[in-house]
């Protein structure tokens, strides 16, 4: 069965979606840590990141620099942080996360957007890459 | 002033050093969150990990990749975590965290090694790379 990932990319569930090229896909977290929370996923649905080939693992973090550096310029942090965890949808995903304190990183505290918030945040992170 | 961890990578303080290269110096975390938390630094002292340069960046995940690597045969766990926050140290890091549970990359629960203990991890993950 595809991940949920891997409907999100299909466009079989919706998604707040920054980006996207050949292999890689950029969207919001609908479950955020803090505003712009965005996820960096591999249109491959491998589980573990150090299972990706060289060549998509790295492609991954250049993407996600990308991503990374125009999220940067639309949300203001004290700076942003990056995780790949993955024991909750085994579909490899790089959270970027803007950061004012540690618990922003920690998963335990959520921020409440509505879906105007999510649309606006999305499309300037677009028009800053 | 150089920070702690220009201070490990130039000697001044000691470390469970696993391998270095031109570029980076890969070291147990000495506060580890799990057996085998490892830290992946540039030597250059950069505050943050989107500062980086193209090259740096990317050199900086590819040779975390390969830490990560002989970490995941050394280490029993679920799969290795990645992380890279910086409140902390102004001076970018890498952890590679082996996961059991979502706990185990929160920052909150620590385990003690003894210098041994440390010694051998860092010796075992050095001899599979």
């Amino acid at each position: 069965m595809s991940s949920i990932f891997t409907k999100i990319i299909n466009g079989e569930i919706p998604s707040y979606k920054i980006a996207e090229n050949e292999d890689f896909y950029a969207f919001l977290d609908i479950n955020p840590n803090a505003k712009g929370h965005t996820l960096v996923v591999p249109k491959k649905e491998v589980n573990k990141l150090f299972d990706l080939d060289e060549a998509l693992y790295n492609g991954l973090f250049s993407y996600s620099r990308k991503i990374a550096k125009a999220l940067e310029k639309v949300v203001s942090c004290e700076r942003i942080g990056m995780a790949v965890i993955g024991l909750e949808v085994p579909h490899v995903h790089v959270h970027l996360i803007p950061l004012q304190k540690m618990e922003d990183i920690q998963f335990n505290k959520k921020v409440k957007l509505d879906s105007q918030e999510f649309e606006v945040v999305a499309k300037a992170i677009s028009e800053n890459l």
